[in-house]
């Protein structure tokens, strides 16, 4: 019999960019096919997409995407990637409702086969059936995969989390989580986000409670939430708030709008009649009557409630007294920016409120522990969360008596195969990250990238030339011109005794009949190079260029 | 009868810098004078200084600068502020010989007049009287300061805490801040870090019971912990576990071993002989014989453990089953450096322990309540924090009873006019944030930080050409060179359909004999730039040079 392979093609190194190939075969399909936000590091890039090489050099194999739910990192390279390997794409109504938009933003949406497909219902797809199993998460619609084929069955969970009080629809389906566990499952990819974190997360209805509470408290001010553009669930909770205490709901942020209408398209979020207003309405009803919910509530800077902060929005005015409650916790990374927007706000007068109202979309320590207990896996490979979630699920893991043997942490590329008797990493494929940045995807590298870093930290000097073709005297210039290095109306002295070392790098190339341009130019980059950072142990980035007139 | 003026020259708007000058007549005092690390938005800045213009136009008033603690938010820019206004330097025992290392880098050691002030003594300087009180910190000596002026005394507590089982010295002189309430304070300016913290901070003390706990859980493994450089304490108690538990120590980091050196000098650390080892000594001791303390606790990128964790350390290497313990929690803003670190010291096989080994040294809600019930001043001057930790500190002091009118926040620069009667704000004096680069100081502003910011996100575009001075024709050109743009070699009709603008706009500018070099500068860079945007959806930097030959 043949084996199993299970590859994740990106996400292990980098949070984010969520992809994993099986294979068995003949067939290949893929899980998720998510997008990263840049490092810190990865100046001016938009976003980062996985490298798909390995799917590209197989494309006959590739029977489909299945989409385990709706957000970024899941779905964000669908449409880079389907441009080079189409395939048909499975996933639940939200779900493909978010991606169909994405589509048709790319203009792929009449290209590419799609399926919906109902928790509990199967897919063929060449060698596998894949079921999708209702999960729970901070998204409405999220399901976990149970991927079969002739070397058995391996469950891949998705970012979920046990919710027994679900906002929308159905708490997580234990039952078959448990059915499929006695009938033997080969491996389980787990989400280890929140696998530090000891104990149970919270039901999302709690925040709808301390919504109902805030709400009660703060009955004579204008109330404003922020929270994540696709956290339908969460705005759910705010509009039945709004609703319960007479208020009227605005909603900002393009983001927000869009998902919303969607959800509500799809029957996963429901509006009471006359709830909705649009901004423009809003100076017509008193603040104690009204509600905007916004997207910003991670400090991003061009979101709606950032600009609000900034008092660059053009429509809402922060005023002394208004309420502004962040219903999200700052991602990792984000935190000063959100305490920027606190900040602001409160500078402004506004009441911040920004503990208590969210809670995690992603299970803890005792949830990894329940879905461990019922698929019983033979083998377990923590996935989605950084090096340290992912070995504190391993950690999880032994303590439930898997032996360590069985327990993977892979990295990108790396090929685990997987039979009933055996699993070890047998070689890894082609991976990485791709940037895009603006329209351009993979032009921008590691060589621009270093540019860039260095151009940020200490600016250019261009020093530039003309040469005679022919006599090979310099016949204008050197002149100098910075950009990002000094103020150069006070430094003229700093860059005239610049270009005097570049007069005398010529002087002496002249007398030593040293003609060849590359050679000169180094010589320039060094010495005038090793001058500034004398004079100012700076480092900008010189760019002799020599003309030949 | 005068008014006393408090002007805070830093640290409002921005956390660190913090500098407050108090006036009264011809009297100026400082209290202290530190430096703030730049925002993610001031590409290359190494730190930020104070504009002290206000103590230059009053120089011949200014009596001395009275420093509460050592740490680099509070002492950091005396080195550049003495430069420009020299007065004496008063402080505790081991602030003072922080200081005086700073100073001897700078080479003002001679030229600076310094005064070592006990806890419970006071210092005469112009119309002030300041007394010396004892407070608790993250590091040794931390005092507090009664002001006292005719117009009566105020209090400012610097960074504190209050730690009744000091692992150094004594409890926090709470009798002593008592006693000045019973005889009256007119105001209070008071540490709100923590304000938004319920409850009391713990003891240091308690992080060396920790220590001992995880020295006999990790008995058979080398422990490396990491800490702030300046937590003298912190170091005396992983010491005090070394000796202890058998352990040879290692101390690895040149801030850490300075910081060591002066508070073993000052008798503020005590080591037990043969304790001690070099680095190039630990391999003569097995694993479990040593405790390397390092810095980098925060996951700075030059710091010691970031370099082990990235293995290019010279001296230590990480080895699967070491026990890595970071005895602090990451300062906003560093928490993904720290967790990079994380996940790379896990990935090299390290047990790493980030939680329940360290504790604040800012007085949290209960602390500050405390304090504020024995001084009992009558305004209060939320100080130390962001904006949101001020407005929680004036929330706590409203619930003490205060009336509002009486608490203010101010922001940089303002002149707080206090007198028994009143206290209004009633001007403000020139203030602001100095770039430090290199050795340049503020001669990078906000132009150059611009460049430097669309430097980093899209690069820049260079197009020359060289012009005949006389028929204005172009004899050479025009040339484009990118750095930090695209990847050359894969762009390279990009560059070429650039070139071709560049022609177009030179070509149009000859036929309608427009000669003027900037005018056709403009030109090329508007064109060029919306050729490269419509192609690229980027923005680089167009710089066109054009050189008269």
């Amino acid at each position: 019999m043949e084996k199993l392979q299970i590859i994740p093609l990106g996400g292990m190194e980098q949070i984010g960019m969520n992809i994993t190939a099986f294979v068995y075969g003949e067939s290949i399909i893929v899980v998720d096919c998510g997008l990263s936000f840049p490092e810190d590091d990865m100046l001016g890039i938009d976003f980062v997409i996985p490298d798909i090489t390995f799917l590209k050099e197989n494309i006959t194999k590739v029977k489909g995407f299945f989409i385990t739910h709706g957000h970024e990192d899941h779905i964000g390279a669908i449409p880079y990637v389907l441009k080079e390997v189409n395939a048909p794409i499975y996933a639940t109504r939200l779900t493909m409702g978010i991606i169909e938009n994405k589509l048709e933003e790319h203009e792929l949406l009449k290209t590419t086969k799609r399926k919906v497909v109902k928790h509990g219902q199967s897919v063929n797809a060449g060698d596998f059936r894949v079921e999708f199993i209702k999960t729970n998460h901070s998204i409405v619609d999220a399901a976990a995969l149970a991927i079969t084929s002739p070397a058995g069955t391996v469950v891949h969970t998705g970012d979920f989390k046990v919710d027994y009080t679900p906002v929308f629809g159905d708490a997580i389906d234990l039952s078959r989580f448990a059915m499929l566990g006695k009938k033997g499952v080969l491996a389980m990819l787990c989400d280890s986000t929140n696998a530090e974190r000891q104990g149970f997360t919270m039901s999302e209805k709690t925040v709808g409670r301390t919504f109902d509470h805030l709400f009660d408290e703060h009955k004579d001010s204008r109330i404003i939430v922020a929270t994540f553009a696709s956290n339908v669930d969460r705005v759910q909770q705010i509009i039945n708030s709004a609703y319960k205490y007479g208020r009227k709901v605005v909603v900002e942020g393009r983001s927000m709008v869009n998902i919303m209408e969607t959800a509500a398209k799809l029957g996963c979020l429901r509006i009471p009649a006359n709830t909705l207003i649009d901004v423009e309405q809003i100076r017509n009803y008193p603040d104690e009557k009204t509600v905007i919910i916004t997207t910003g509530s991670q400090g991003e800077s061009m979101a709606a409630l950032s600009r609000m902060a900034a008092n660059i929005h053009k429509k809402v005015i922060i005023k002394p007294g208004d309420t502004v409650i962040l219903s999200s916790n700052p991602i990792p990374g984000n935190e000063k920016a959100v305490s920027r927007v606190i900040n602001e706000l409160s500078r402004m007068g506004a009441n911040v409120i920004f503990q208590d109202a969210h809670v995690s979309g992603h299970a803890c320590s005792e949830e990894i522990k329940l879905l461990y207990t019922l698929v019983k896996p033979k083998y377990a490979v923590p996935v989605h969360g950084e090096y340290r979630h992912l070995k504190a699920q391993a950690a999880i893991v032994a303590e439930l008596g898997i032996p360590k043997e069985n327990i993977f942490i892979l990295s990108s590329g790396q090929v685990l195969e997987l039979s009933k008797e055996s699993a070890r990493i047998t070689g890894e494929v082609p991976c990485g990250s791709i940037y895009v940045d603006g329209l351009g995807v993979g032009d921008v590298g590691n060589i621009v990238l270093r540019d860039r870093q260095r151009l940020a930290d200490d600016g250019i000097v261009i020093i530039v030339m003309s040469k005679d073709y022919e006599s090979g005297q310099i016949v204008s210039g050197p002149d100098i011109v910075s950009r990002g290095f000094v103020y150069v109306r006070e430094s003229e002295d700093l860059l005239e005794g610049c270009r005097q070392v570049v007069m005398d790098v010529l002087d002496r190339c002249m007398h030593n009949h040293t003609g060849d341009s590359n050679r000169i130019k180094n010589l320039i980059r060094d010495e005038a190079g090793s001058y500034l950072w004398k004079q100012t142990k700076r480092r900008p980035m010189i760019l002799p260029i020599m003309m030949d007139v």
